[in-house]
């Protein structure tokens, strides 16, 4: 028996099993995973099903006794991936989600194999410094300082909360930490753009501030913030006695792409002593293709930037980040003190806790897949994906504009686009007769009939009152003959509603 | 070419790789992980590294170029593995943490490949089923009303925040959640154990209540909340014009296991009419026991109960979870409205959104894992192995106070050991001169020689001021021949600490 063994050889149970075992498991996994990956472009994309049926075959008591894994595998095969989504097809372009990628998910399995947790350098040190590595990796995508620092968590909204926590900490000190925002003598506000993503608000309705603190701000032609309403509100805020901390950028809305005039907030946030977050879970990564870099200026400028590379560094969910220039700002926003997370190590790298600088004890290794599929692919195939996704997003509105039965309802930015469909009674140009509402109605019917096709998968957006079919390209397998297919799709679709042909 | 396909044939690029690339891929990292199972209890338990040296090995530029996977493998399995501490080694007995489970680690594979997204049921209708169905489970190992509900989360530290954010909306209503906390019009107050879980604080912090409103209960001999000191500080509180609206009970402290008395809690809760929530990311499942079952009488009444799957259902992290009583009145909270967030479903469960109860949009598919280790495993497994646990501290207790070289600090309650070492001059009996900083100092050094051993491994904490070595055991691998083998490495370290033997 050696010294540092408990001399019990490995068992074979549910939860134990042996090296044979897991090995069996893994390889019925991995023809899955192998097929899934071979068939995603012929399924379709999202199921026909309802939640009765399926409780129906998967509600029941928790068991006693335990079963095969093949008996799992064949629920998850069988029931799960039928009456699921699915995220990687080239054609499902709802929302802003992302493929995943297969070396992801074999860095997801070795993660949780191996098990590490990442609250801190002592409880992890090499995958603490992977994570180290990958944030600088992510830095240089983005044009940081160097001596920025980030974070992984759970997803984009957690970083932007993380980062409005951060900005307040810096704006009120300890006292707000301490005795809460009623310490505070001024209402706090927050500035964000009529097209911010909504996690600003609900981040701000949880930190106590108030969502009726985050103002919103005006925006420009192309759906950008408009500078001149930012200064506006500010100054009126501050007559008002109110109290503005932070201005949120976004470089990238959800509904339309629109990445705001950076280096212009920047110098306002610069002017008012505002901390200047930017939302850049969409678009940030987007930085790394070329026809997109110029928009991305001033963002190196941000004392925070929250980013998802569960989006377009074509990870599967969850993986948020956030990156901050000045690390050590953040830091008292987070920190603690208990006996279990004293911290012995005196040397600095070692003595480094990720719990000071959010919100998470706890930390998945999520750093693993970032840096394997950074360094599986390399940043150019990954900037040439990029590309190739704004490029196919260009050449839908391209089409959209050559045809007679869609109009664009807003400029193409990055890869979201946002048009809708036109019945014969609209197609003569603007007062053509055609009724708002009608249009409404009909591209909304639309929409269900396309989502139940399985062929092409869309979302919905608001442009100036008006319903839009809307569009995300954020997928590596999407090519132009897919944006072909989607819009014969649309007009399938189309075909199906009472009234939208004729 | 089929109508549902984009008529490209599946690439075999670093992005987007053949079935046979996924093949050899995963092989590749199967018999990493069935390799990893199989030598777990033979590896040291933590590495000896530093961060300089691990900086050396994995530090560089964003690589331009993509390299192969056997190649960041070799990394992974050269670099990063010895750099890691290994939680599912059998001695390893810091903090609370799991060993994970091989079951598990395949479901997050197979999860990432699926890359299913679960913000509502529109977006992943079989993977929200399945987590129904696996809080449900949960439920019932808990024995809550079958009219509660949840959802799985990162970790314990966001259920701690979460349940706290729905405690101040249920209590305070909209207008904090629109105006911030200075709307309200007294200050509000939480109440919890001067044992409970740092993160308690750290959510009241960020909630903008207050560290410095977490009222903290004295305890009784046992750590546990002493209940006539809680109704104390809330009777003083409401005198002074101060609003308690929430109560933490603990089902589990992390310092020493105590179980706080929930059944008189929750009367009292009744009785002020707060929210009580129960903190019982560590213990919560040793309900599963039947020797710990009678503990967590009264749990059932807690209006919220944060729970950690990926520690004592020995998944991997992360996997946090939080219970609500009545999911409805925590709705509010977090609901939040905008197009990407608009349900068009009519169906009650087809609108479905997991948004509404917990802090983040998207979610990963954290369900699955959960699922497949209880049906797998099934419960009366995981709570034999649970048993067993226990079993193990109370084994270490008897060794400890049948010897008479250590002394323990904190009665066993659940699966955590406080006890420390005596140097002969100290082995004499209260007053036999021993100095108590002394003792301290010896402890603690005895605990940083154990701990770079690598045949066990413990963490501290601070029982009545004084240092202990501390330990837990939570993994399905230790056996009471690990409890005699800890001791025996403890005697080993001592003997490395100057004055500590002689």
């Amino acid at each position: 028996m050696s010294p540092t063994s408990s001399g019990r050889p490995p068992d074979d149970s549910a939860l134990d099993p042996s090296p044979g075992t897991i090995r069996e498991m893994g390889m019925e996994a991995v023809e899955w995973v192998a097929a899934y990956h071979g068939s995603i472009r012929d399924r379709p994309v999202a199921p026909r099903t309802s939640a009765a049926a399926l409780k129906d075959l998967l509600a029941e008591p928790l068991p006693v006794q335990g079963r095969d894994f093949s008996h799992l595998l064949d629920v998850f095969r069988d029931v799960i991936v039928p009456g699921s989504r699915h995220n990687g097809h080239p054609r499902f372009f709802g929302y802003v989600s992302a493929p995943g990628t297969a070396v992801a998910s074999v860095a997801d399995f070795l993660a949780s194999a191996l098990n590490a947790n990442l609250p801190a350098w002592r409880s992890a040190p090499a995958p603490t410094e992977l994570e180290h590595v990958a944030i600088d990796w992510i830095k240089e995508a983005l044009g940081c300082v160097p001596t920025a620092g980030g974070l992984f968590m759970s997803g984009g909204s957690m970083a932007n909360f993380a980062a409005l926590a951060a900005a307040r900490h810096r704006h009120c000190g300890d006292v707000v930490a301490s005795h809460g925002v009623s310490a505070h003598p001024r209402p706090l506000r927050i500035y964000a753009s009529q097209e911010a993503h909504h996690s600003i608000h609900k981040a701000a309705a949880l930190l106590g501030i108030g969502r009726g603190n985050v103002r919103e701000v005006a925006l420009d032609a192309r759906f950008r913030m408009d500078v001149n309403d930012l200064v506006r509100k500010i100054e009126e805020d501050r007559a008002a006695g109110a109290d503005p901390f932070c201005v949120v950028a976004s470089a990238g809305t959800v509904g339309t792409g629109a990445v705001d005039p950076l280096t212009e907030i920047a110098a306002t946030a610069k002017r008012y002593g505002l901390w200047m977050h930017v939302d850049a879970c969409y678009g940030g990564f987007a930085r790394l293709a070329p026809s997109a870099r110029p928009l991305f200026d001033g963002l190196s400028e941000a004392d925070s930037i929250a980013l998802d590379p569960h989006k377009w560094l074509y990870l599967p969910a969850d993986c948020g980040c956030l990156i901050y220039r000045d690390p050590e700002a953040a830091r008292a926003a987070f920190a603690l003190g208990a006996d279990y997370t004293r911290v012995m190590q005196t040397e600095p790298a070692e003595a480094f806790t990720f719990w000071d600088y959010g919100p998470d004890l706890s930390r998945r290794f999520r750093a693993l897949k970032v840096w394997m599929v950074l360094a599986h692919a390399g940043s150019q195939a990954v900037g040439e994906a990029i590309e190739s996704n704004l490029d196919c997003a260009r050449y839908l509105a391209e089409l959209v504009d050559a045809s007679d039965d869609f109009e664009l309802l807003s400029p193409v930015e990055l890869s979201i686009f946002c048009f809708r469909y036109l019945p014969p009674a609209a197609r003569t140009g603007p007062g053509s007769g055609a009724d708002a509402q009608e249009l409404d109605r009909v591209n909304q019917r639309i929409l269900v009939s396309l989502q139940e096709s399985g062929s092409s998968y869309l979302s919905n957006a608001t442009i100036n009152g008006r319903f839009a079919l809307r569009g995300c390209v954020l997928n590596y397998r999407t090519t132009r003959k897919d944006m072909e297919i989607l819009l014969d799709d649309v007009r399938r679709a189309a075909e199906q509603v009472p009234g939208a042909t004729d």
